[in-house]
């Protein structure tokens, strides 16, 4: 304060405001529709400026909640679009891979729903693709990342205030399931949340699988096994144990408990509202009905992280899932299905990863 | 769907994209940068234009950290400003009435931290003022309203769930002090957060209130009554107890539990990451150490409702505090300051509310 | 081990089986008759001899659940009986007076339902009595002190864990009242309890009390103020809170917290079996309906403590509420009486302690 | 009331007081300590009459403790002693077949700590042996069964309040282990709780057992798998998930998760005192170093409800772990044993049930 300037500083802009970064949204069904209304109404930083879907009726009605978007025929147009700096891709998944790969040959940033491909091959073909480049392009959405309790587990380990990870317990419920829904559905659909979780807090491959089926609810589809519970080995020899029950008719419920040598904690068990109730005698809190409620906030800042990361220049926000991780669950996935039908445990082989 | 146009739609922007609201700071110290943070980064739809201090020089820095601002000299800059579509104003709390005056002649809405006023008849002029327009433009910066446990307990109220409110209980508690800090600023500072809550969930006005000083924590600073518990009592009679305590050295806590003839329901004891630590014989979580933490989302949820108001013309938010609630609360907070040295109740007398 | 008598050990019965204390008990309507059954099946050490009730046939009932019992006609009777070593009485409160001083007389030890007298006059009469004998005779049943968390919290505070105490904020909640319940009685039946647990945590006098009648619940009959909050300061300046709502239709709640100088803990939090519900979209646990199964087990903890006492000739379990506490809250409670139609505070005027 | 009897009662007993149930006591270690303390001091109706331990000087000490009782060579003369109505047995587990035959031909009521035997043939012995006497004579100390929580989910699941039971998912966390554990140990002291715990829930047959052996904590001795996972499926389907830590240097954990078709429940989730603590930013309860403090309640009740029992001639309380189920969990722990070296699931063979 002594040694103000003699000079006085100028008034007037000193930078130009920051120009909005332009996305393009392949794929506007439910999720893809989400995300724009998110992209328009709530992330920083960002617009939508071009959609395509299969229906084009629909993208038109998407369009029509963007202000500034236009609609384009394909995937294609969008990916290579001018008025596109980045790509968010929530079209069906065996699309995926081609539109990545389109993403990163046109040295675009790109935000893929997962899965990253329908088979570890396709994924290990991203992952080629995007090493050959030197470059950081593909980040996979898988929110939970982005979870605060989430995100305040992976402190603590970090921070090595829970020691060695021995354990991982996770469960997963829905209320219930679509039409159609089957055991390769929870594996794909469902315990692909629990594999990422894994890469996420324990960073190293899973070697075997297996699956175990209980008895199940009389509220299943008939040919499900509901719950299921999956049990995933490390190579360090950290046990996964992944309850899946997808029909409980009482809500949506993610918890997640890591076991260390030097204490647990555990993730999930948030109460929010607590309320006693009239001529009830009884106590408690609501159970979200799905998703949404529970991760609505996860989507918010991994699209906000995303968007960040596309400005400065990094491509993938720290903690995102990239397309290694997109390889890894496609590779864990594909064992956890061979495992449906094994006896005992599958083993998991992964491919080199490239560096 | 069967009625497909015959024409298929045009490609192209239908809409041009949505400019950013530009918003103009007064006051940039921890609040006021706190805010221009805020909305550089993670307020959709708005940037900082212009900003102001008493401090150029401070003004000149936080001006740096957000790109396509400029800086003024003086508050009236700030506001009459061609660039300038809202006003935000945190500089200390006796230029607020001047500053949102000149706000409201400007007919610019503006969105005025606490308080509105120093005393009830300058922040009736306020009430008055924006009356005469015909319009609303104020809206007063009490973040709580914005933070998800409130909006839960007004939407629990609002659909009857709790029946008649009978009580509502505050505690208030903060690790530590800043130097200085007296009873008149208990009031002011502290207290004044739960009497814009009973505006909130009780939308009636306070008649009463009286200040129970309790034996004092040997970590107080001399002459200040820490814990000290405020009693209000609305026109209709439910009773309000606000527990300050703000030397716990433990962590900021805010809980607030609404009793009625049909339930009663508590926020502020969410359970997050619960840990059990080795060597500990003891599980729990931690508490913030300041109100940051608690009420970050809150801050943030405040001010994109407020730029989502600007934008669609109402100017002041759902739920968002007005000039007649910041017109209730000095008049409550008079009141209390005058309990602070009377034996008994104090009278709370308000003016009519314009119509 | 090395150094093992030479001369082995006689086997036989090294001493008698030590005689069950024979209680008598006077009054065996809801309350006694819960005590009777207590002490025939849980209390360990204690049988009951001899029991009277104004309702000879109540008696006669009772005393056949009870092996080993008879009935005498008198309360008298059964204070000067051969085979009574101790007496209960749990007849209505207008007699404990007369029945607790003949008690003491007979040099008998006795545990006296709450409350110890009608009057603070008469309740000092029985400390002044019992002083005079240069013993103690006599324990009142405030259960609440046998609680496993009110003794945890006392420990803790002991231990200086918390530090010095500044606030006790304690909530009382019942489903509701029985026909005719008044203010008087929400003082007397309802306000008791925490009045004991002021003594019994802060061990201190009460030196104000102050009514705040809320708006009542809609549940509450005519004339009763439901809730009610009662405030009461110490000698040395810790205020305590009581909230009293009794028409809850909720359940039974009773809920202490201490607020010191250096931490606060609360009791009745307790959270039990936790569920969440099918086709609910919720989760939570179960409020007791009515007081016996929150405290059932200070019931018998207090008995099996006074028994204990009894046996060791100590008379009064450590920790038990005695005549002295028995006068202050006749003393408060008269008080609390006279604040209902008061403005404002209160005093309380205690006699001296006999030493 | 209106047809008093015309003749009065007769004052004076009606009938004898009780006799105490007369206990003899084989093995008092810690265990068999720590129940002759719990009956001389705690349990109603009965008294410890006979004692016998190897260590006469042990005996003594402990009779000491006891009044009214002697101490005598060998655990046959405590079985046959005229002054014994009903026999503990807390000796070392391979006495204990021995010895529960000695009391059944002696008639007498027997409560026998775990195991039953040492193996499923000699357990079936016992079984065998008290099903041919055509009346029940054997309780096991599972003492688990009287712990309110698990009572309380076993009323729930009785009362079908969660469907059909899909998943038992127990944990069982220790502080520390003592020297010399090893895997061996992990089975039939630690699971072999929770094995029993699947006869008390589920009351059905485990048909099948694997174990999971995790990366083992830093902190367990050389060659403990620590922790481990065990799983069992059940006849029905059922699949009970039992994770096993027992070096957590956090204290003693059981947590017990029923999920069914309709809800689900847990038992152990308990939260006592809830303490915020200066200075330390962060809130939470205590653990119990040791089970003592988790499960003191269920062993007191577990002792009454057989003295009961035993009292009134069906010797075996309501929900007690019976012969049984002592050659059940005998069975299960064999196959969890072999599991321990085992790839995949082992298959339990029981024999049949004799009726």
């Amino acid at each position: 304060m002594t040694d103000a300037p003699t000079a006085p500083p100028q008034p007037g802009p000193q930078t130009a405001p920051p120009q909005d970064i332009r996305i393009g949204v392949i794929g506007v069904g439910k999720m893809g529709a989400d995300h724009v209304e998110r992209i328009s109404r709530r992330t920083k930083g960002a617009r939508v400026s071009v959609i395509s879907d299969y229906m084009r009726e629909t993208a038109e009605k998407v369009s029509a909640t963007a202000p500034g978007s236009r609609v384009v025929d394909t995937p294609e147009e969008v990916i290579t679009a001018d008025d596109v700096d980045a790509v968010l891709i929530a079209s069906p998944g065996q699309f995926h891979r081609e539109q990545v790969l389109a993403a990163i040959a046109a040295g675009k940033p790109v935000l893929c729903e997962k899965p990253l491909a329908m088979n570890p091959t396709d994924a290990y073909d991203v992952v080629r693709a995007e090493h050959e480049t030197g470059r950081s392009y593909v980040s996979l959405g898988f929110m939970r990342r982005f979870d605060t309790g989430y995100g305040e587990l992976k402190d603590a380990l970090e921070a090595g205030e829970l020691g060695t990870p021995l354990l991982l317990n996770c469960k997963h419920r829905n209320a219930s399931t679509p039409p159609g829904f089957d055991n390769t559905m929870m594996v794909y659909d469902s315990a692909v949340h629990e594999i990422d979780a894994i890469s996420f807090f324990l960073e190293e491959p899973v070697v075997s699988v297996q699956t175990i089926a209980a008895r199940s609810t009389e509220n299943a589809p008939e040919g499900l096994s509901d719950p299921m519970l999956l049990l995933f080995r490390t190579a360090s020899g950290t046990v996964v144990t992944d309850e899946l029950y997808v029909n409980t008719k009482a809500g949506y419920e993610v918890r997640t408990e890591l076991v260390g040598s030097k204490g647990s904690a555990t993730v999930g068990l948030e109460i929010g509202r607590v309320t006693t109730q009239q001529a009830g005698g009884s106590w408690g809190g609501s159970v979200p009905l799905d998703f949404r409620p529970r991760f609505i906030d996860a989507y918010d800042a991994e699209v906000q992280a995303w968007v960040t990361a596309v400005a400065d220049g990094t491509n993938v926000a720290p903690r995102s899932a990239t397309a290694w991780d997109g390889y890894v669950g496609a590779a864990v996935c594909e064992a956890a299905e061979r495992s449906l039908s094994a006896d005992g445990a599958v083993e998991v082989a992964l491919q080199e990863r490239p560096h």
